[in-house]
């Protein structure tokens, strides 16, 4: 049934901000034999694993692996800490913050936004300035997604601790951090974060179908008097289990087989030689838009993505259309526009498994493609990144000799 | 990290009911790269995939896939269907009735349970007596676990369809088909189920990480009026983006492309087929637990699975020490005994990727366990198993001339 | 013990001539369990891939498949065919032939050698002039390499026959078509070549491991009177028993397994579109090349090989270091200079599984690696490659509206 | 193409001595990316496998590892040890010291036969006698098949050398260990043999297409006066070039980086526990053919093989008939009998990763086979074995509680 005859020669350029692709060692990992989930070589796999993946989010407290989408932890956030009618304020950066917002009214809190103009993070100055004028504390959580894959903005974490801080409220830090963990700094106890939420299909190069929750000894309080109603998404379950090394129910172990290898992947590298490499793939991708003449949707360099970079195509072009003629000539997926982006911005994504040479090739099919297209622009693109790259290359010249 | 070193030489025997052995057709359709899940050539994939899985659970209604363990599809069933309070009446044959249960408590329904004696499956008739009391129809819905993979014993699904029918109660029928799905019949439209819940790890040989809900038109009415929260298991979103091939969040792929290969391979084989050779398989192991003198924990031979047989250990000794002494020696897993049975009964699963050959080589394991564990037997439950597999060998004897 | 740890992240960029990309599709089928390879499932299989194995000859005559490096098959086409002390003409076109040449010695043959200056394929002038002096026939065979894998250069094998056609010269033509077959256009039939050479690791995308013989009637015939001592390559072995579908000796399954999908991939995609893929990729290196101011170590446009191109680096530097620079850089393997090439030329591969993005991605990282060499050059390569490749894009302007 | 559709469900029972069943583990290794067989990392991997590789052979001297099939390590023992008319003696114990034989015939040696009667190893007394008569030492080389798959029969490879010590005989110890290495003991150095010959495909797990040599400092310098022609199989070449941890042509990578792997899984478990569970199950194997009443074909209880048994069928059946009626039934592929056992016995390998459960079940299919056949024979075959792998399981009954 798989789709293989409409593949074209060549591996596919997937330049999407996730799924990333899948190196070989994590498809290895991944076919590894099945084992009873309630046996003891697994029992012991699962101590380990759930002890290391704490060093991926910068925690001593327990991160909690449930077997869903991303989309899965969010709930499981909810559910866990907060109770009918509770009010939320979420920082609304893009469609990811739209979509997070959504969810918390169908599940019956009260969600409030304070909007950004989608071309920057969040502000921390407007948060502190709303949870200053919230006197009775109203306000439950603080919804902050720390890298909007939807316009390629990152929110500082630490300053939306230091707002909320500013103001003395103790609502709970909640962060998404789905396109943002192991491809850019997150640092969960050092910034206070009460609940992350993160998925296996971005930096971590997984498959989808991992979610995650680190948790605070503040988020794990509230949750013992949280009311929205909770079973699979039950903390207290899981953690009571857990600390055998197993899960109350059967875990998808082909994910947690590959995420002991991309966590031994991301140690091997180093996390700081990860973010490095993230930041400096991502300047190459600006430094290319800047030079075609492109607008870089994200308007505040402060807030440029690591992980994502969305460029606007002019009008009256159509940026799908682009996408389409990119796919079709060179087998390059591109992330489409969200929302306000529609038809109006592509992403490239420059995360997880990526080098030098494969976003230097993304790029060349971004300016053969807006050639093609005729989509007004300054070539130099490509020669812009690689004229960055090769500053910044590390073995330097001297090695050349 | 994997724990490589501490497997012994030669193929494990996991003959737990679930998770079951890994076809190396299924890894490696799991190992392909991943796609863009927005792109086209997905949605072409999903179309296919969304149309061929009801052919699984024969129905012509939707069946809905989310990333999550069969535990998920519980919670999908019920938060889709029911709003708080709601009264549900659970057939309660084993463990996994008494979870279904507990889920119902913990998402604010009323559960009333209707008791066996963990030794058979569910009873027609007194579902029928107690909803015939129910005038005002109260009950909401009707829970019955198709296969209890706890005790290994059946619950004939068209009986209890009957037995609503002639108490001309409109409960919604609810089928945990979790490890009965491509191992035993299973005619969901037939039948009127109302939501079936099942899982990958089963009968449809995958890794754990899918889970299903194939919903009749009834269901789908009901979950325009039902108020319990939901937002990750909501139907209405998956039914309205499954129209295009896509999900409404990042799908489990790797998953996907091995249910996939699942579908194919369960087609190549014909269910029929697959159901025969399940039974066949079941009788094998039977006869052996016969032989040996010990007892088969379902005592109703109407309700003996095709994919599970729990056996009874006789006093004073411990079904996990035997259970233990057996990986030991033979590097086999057998399923625990679970709640009411645990320490007194081990589960053999003979479900998924198997073969006679395997079947024969994982009571071998079990007779030679016995024999180190002293526990009292009589040999030869291995010779009755190939008794009975040489005497229904299809080719026949003609063909040896 | 693999060497893991020590490789960068992100997929390497191996841009030699062979082994090349191995594709996902390829590996899954490598990775099938072991078959009785006397058993009637291996030697149906057998028999469909011997049969398919011909249409990427072209030929209606039996290949040979061994288990061996291409090396094998060299020694294989001369113990088959020839005797102690014959005389054999090998064309010198660069490394291969050497090293083909070598070979003949070693074997108790007398190779004569028809040089070139490494700078272009073979003469079919002076082949005819020198077999018109041979009146007494002496020469046994002419060893022709389709596609000089050191220099980059082609011969034309049918201009090679006409030549010897109009010298009325009885000699076997033995085709080294290693790099060549299933990268550019080969057809042993039309061509009347006698004995062809080829290995899995360079256009068929195979690891390497398997080697091939294709043969025609008159080697056939050749090899009943040859007096050179075999057995591991004798034909006769293996053609009889090839007629049931199986080998000799223990065939290397796996390998052929992967074979099976590399030759649906290439009757997907047509052989035409693979040979035209090819042409097209190589101009486009060759413009990147031209731009940079460097020189196409191939000197005569109408050998330039589709296959790989060998790029001359200017005096004092060294070849070698530039190579070794790219590779820490930007982890990418580029062909070393072989022999008379040594230091003073690098090798671009681009033959295999490759496309559009992956080879842009490769000029980006020589176009880099001068820069950071210092290697005297113009910017632009990679522009006048994206401008061709732009410029010859199949959907066209039209599609993207 | 692969013949899919044709596979029953289930894991194949492939119990032929060779090719084993692919240990997971090695498949995954196999399917690596491809590297720059001249590269730094290739190199570093070679070097290593080079070294680790000798452990598996117990020498300090070289092993030449080539592309091919084990019958290549065959030739290349002759080609560089031994000149054209040379004497040698093969010791004929079954049909691989048959085959090796007419090898050395089409190689132009004399071969002469020291005859067995095809049911025990090779006998030290009479090898004694017949060299001690050759006082002209025209006999240049001895060949032992340590086992012999065709039999199943052992011959004391250390009895060999000390006959020929006895006799005073300057003669190289050629050892085929095709299928004897990685499952019983062997000890190149200790024995004194000259060079060894193995393959891939049976003890070291591994698909075919990798081929030994291990190389006395006696046979190299052999190797300096022989004059076979010789190329592909020079060790001189080989071993120039394997200092740096590369090879002259090609090597197979994606064997070689099953190798490593494969040497990691044996020095885990321990060379004395490998051999030493090769050993157990084949006790456990006999002992179920006596309880059958068959003959086992090897009479002499000395020479059992640890890796397969022979069994005679009686007459008036057909071995063949015997073995596809269980391939049919049972989906077991038995090993034919070859040349004087051909329909009158199948062969049981039981080596590789194999482990006692997978070998019961292999009875189990033999014993239902049987019966299914009307071969008359007495029940309890499996009883008997496992009567035998109980008594001998290690953890014991203590453990058991």
């Amino acid at each position: 049934m798989p789709t293989k005859q409409s593949r074209p020669t060549g591996r596919h350029f997937l330049q999407i901000p996730g799924p990333t692709p899948l190196p070989e060692r994590i498809a290895s990992a991944m076919s590894r034999q099945m084992l009873d989930h309630r046996g003891p070589t697994f029992a012991e796999f699962g101590l380990r694993l759930l002890a290391s993946v704490k060093s991926i989010f910068k925690t001593a407290h327990p991160v909690i692996i449930f077997p869903s989408s991303g989309t899965g932890a969010w709930e499981a956030g909810f559910v866990n800490t907060l109770s009918p009618g509770d009010r939320i304020l979420v920082i609304e950066t893009g469609q990811f913050s739209v979509l997070w917002r959504n969810m918390a009214e169908r599940l019956g809190l009260k969600p409030e936004v304070l909007p950004t103009d989608w071309h920057r993070g969040g502000d921390a100055n407007a948060l502190e300035a709303r949870l200053k004028k919230d006197k009775a504390h109203d306000i439950k959580a603080v919804c902050v997604v720390h890298n909007e894959t939807s316009t390629g903005a990152r929110t500082w974490v630490d300053e939306m601790r230091k707002a909320m801080d500013a103001a003395h409220h103790p609502a709970l830090l909640m962060v998404d951090a789905v396109s943002s963990l192991a491809a850019m700094d997150y640092r969960h106890d050092e910034w206070g974060v009460d609940v992350a939420v993160s998925g296996s299909q971005k930096g971590l190069m997984l498959p989808p179908g991992l979610s995650f929750n680190a948790v605070s000894p503040k988020a794990l309080a509230a949750s013992k008097k949280a009311k929205l109603p909770r079973s699979y998404w039950s903390w207290d379950d899981m953690l009571a289990i857990n600390a055998a090394g197993t899960f109350p129910y059967t875990p998808a172990q082909s994910l947690l087989f590959g995420l002991a290898e991309a966590i031994d992947m991301l140690l091997e590298e180093g996390l700081d030689n990860v973010f490095a490499r993230h930041e400096r793939l991502a300047e190459a991708v600006r430094r290319a838009v800047r030079a075609w003449g492109l607008d870089i949707w994200c308007r505040d360099p402060k807030g440029y993505s690591p992980a994502v970079t969305a460029v606007a195509v002019p009008e009256p072009h159509n940026a799908d259309a682009f996408r389409k003629l990119v796919l079709d000539n060179f087998d390059m997926s591109l992330g489409t526009g969200l929302n306000k982006l529609a038809g109006k911005a592509f992403r490239i994504g420059h995360l997880g498994y990526t080098s030098e040479l494969t976003v230097c090739g993304a790029l060349c099919g971004v300016e053969m493609g807006l050639e093609l297209a005729g989509i007004p622009h300054q070539q130099g693109g490509v020669a812009a990144a690689m004229a960055y790259l090769a500053e910044t290359a590390r073995p330097a010249k001297a090695k050349a000799a």
